[in-house]
């Protein structure tokens, strides 16, 4: 079971109303590369990791990346705090305000939901892990997508944060993955 | 953020292989009315529920469903153990054990994936709540039709439980909305 | 079987075209939210509902969501009436000029085509009828959003009108439902 | 608007129990080729004919398929009646039943949920009527794959019906089409 | 089996970077009536063609129609060199570039990922060459939507090239179907 | 372009009825880990790989996994061979056969349509070939799956030879990505 710890990963705290950056930040929550579809494939892959060892790698990434996608929500609800329904349609989200108003949905840039196609389960450890390292590379490659696209550091520093924890991730899939091969899987 | 702690909110301990059983058990994970999209939807519309005691309820319950894809993902991995692939071929999962292998993958019981667009996120509290009531009952409804499939006590007693915290949720929910009612929103 | 009546359940005459609103309208045919789910729901439900009281009520709005799809579906054609393609991509309607020239086609807000996957049929007449009070309720707060999008009174007439129908159905469900429970269902 | 009619297009009376078969038929309602597919098609794509004569002929047969939608789940309803869960799931139906009971929802005969992406709306005469053309002779496909695979007069006689009206439409389609095509379009 | 052959249809030699233009081409790829899924439905249709005729005819067109995909993927690329994410961005692509920067992916113009469900196999030589005919009558609708958009030569030239395909197209399904009419399938 | 080379990569000539099996191998298809999937991804990652290198290597196994699609399709088609209705249905394709009758049709092994959600672009060569990588491991899994599923010498070979394929371009994929690794990407 899990339970919730009243802080976050990294503090956010953005004082500038940045409604387009907000738009293209929910694809990190609900989109193909984001953290929920992250955490969803971690999750459901670990029941067939072969030893305790994996099991409880993918439980503790997959736990990690559900406090991410609360950062994610948490960066778009206080990018969009105190916007009018004129400024987030001037902004290029009357779509999104028509159908959502202010509320968190898991859609990616373009506003296609989320859907568990975006990552695989095939029990194999060694095609699972190669998903995930994958994961990790695609995530980090979003990210900086997204750092391309402002330059308000207190949305700088919690993506640069994020990235970094990819690549860590990637790394400890990778030392995984590694791992499995020797032992013969 | 999220932390995992390992225990099971209601212990699992299935003794008799049950291919079937495992198959439609897996609804409640990633099916439309299972765990995963009662997790996600509270846990989405969290955000902009207008009052800490709703934004509280909310992620409470959303937590508490996190643990209940934990206890559907644990039975449906006891239910499979040690099956062979002739064995859960013979038992209509041929097509599943294809593309997964015995791994645990969020879809519902004829084997179309998790999708977002099975919950709603207005942030309108009172439309909110009423989707979240709504999402209780239809839970309770394939737990009933689930517990109609089997006899086994070691699949009833998790299935009894479950379908109780539906019905706690509900009520809980019903709480808010009528505070919210009351409330004038 | 269903017979056409060739006037609408409240007039719609348009005079100022209104690229963008018609965009934001097209989600009440083809949104998660919209007319057609809400028709689509109560229809398919009705034949469940296990009374001919509860069959006669589903039926009767399913079928005056279908008279409502029309009346969106109108608003939308004479909102873009005589407008060019210059025009229509201007407003940043040029991908759905693509797509779909100025024919009327069931998505959201955002693009995103329709799917049964928005509403459940779980055959539990109160796990039904919470639904599609749910469903009237988001569906509210979708009208709630557009009128705040607007001041044209040609638009604000039929969408005050349609979101007080949502009202009324809501109660004509909510009554459905509490006589069940009444009735011990 | 639409009226409600209290009879169907052809009287539907199944004496027979027939559980696979109820399976197949729902395809007919929410799959690719069924008659939701079909009226939802033809309603979008009216309000984009060119003339009184185009408008007036695709309302007609969307008009008429959705009481083609309301025999199909007559006759899934009768297939079922009084079915036991277990009896259900010897059939096959045990997914079927977790998710929905014995209700009734659109989806094709392997479960996936029916889909606006199934038709298409070009605005141009055209192109929307040659996909009409196809729509009718796919959906004849189906019923002779349906009448295939049963031989019970009671399914038999409303399947012969439905696909003797989809040849009728095809001509129907196919003159309008011919006569756009003399006009120039 | 195929063979990739080292030049395009039709010379692609686009000058001027216009970023709108991308994204709504880019729908002739990845939407519901672009060249992917024209491909994929001959190709995939061609198993079950009575004849060699109608094997190699839609083989032919087939295996076109994955050169006209490399056609529509090289405007894109072309038309989008250079640009910086703040020009993307400026031209509405922001959401684009977040998710797949200025990587070619399979969307309509709106964003909603290509599906198989935008065409049917039937195994019925008539229905799936009327769905052919109808393809290609969209397709053409499609491109003439795109030749409105713009007054780029380098642009109209390749746009013109592919409506003239999709005509003659057209026409040769035509013919097999009026030939697969007299043999009395 | 392409170019239809009239012969198999691999020889297909299978003389023993399976419907089961055609079932399962359809997701080699038309699954999220099969060969469409495949060519879908790296045809449309090709255009933005950074060198003439990476280009050739994407589409060279992009036009070798066409190929592949017409293998499995080619085995499908053989094992159904004069199957007759009654016979698909005992062997639980009846609901395959009702909305395709023996045709062709991308799904995977439970029916679910190909959607390129299952594929991702993001236009880094690192994160897409590993994306690649992944893919290859995930496709040789469920040919291990498959081979798990039958004895029959004339189904295995071609298996055997695809799973091997798999093999191989995983190992292209890995040189091209620690080359690019090398250069600084």
């Amino acid at each position: 079971m899990f339970k919730y710890v009243k802080h976050l990963n990294y503090p956010i705290n953005i004082k500038t109303k940045n409604l387009k950056m907000a738009k293209y930040l929910l694809t990190q929550f609900g989109g193909a590369n984001g953290e929920l579809a992250a955490a969803m494939r971690y999750f459901s892959q670990k029941f067939t990791m072969p030893d305790d060892k994996g099991r409880a790698l993918l439980n503790d990434i997959a736990t990690e990346e559900l406090g991410h996608c609360e950062m994610i929500c948490t960066m778009v609800k206080q990018l969009t705090e105190n916007a009018s329904p004129k400024e987030l349609e001037e902004a290029g989200l009357g779509s999104y305000y028509t159908d959502h108003n202010k509320g968190i949905y898991p859609i990616d840039a373009s506003g296609v939901p989320f859907t568990a196609t975006y990552f695989a389960v095939t029990a194999d450890p060694l095609a699972d892990l190669m998903e995930d390292m994958a994961a990790e590379q695609k995530a980090r490659a979003v990210y900086e997508n997204l750092i391309d696209l402002t330059d308000d550091e207190d949305i700088l520093g919690p993506l640069l944060f994020l990235r970094q924890r990819e690549i860590i991730h990637f790394n400890r899939f990778k030392e995984l993955y590694e791992y499995y091969v020797k032992k013969g899987y």
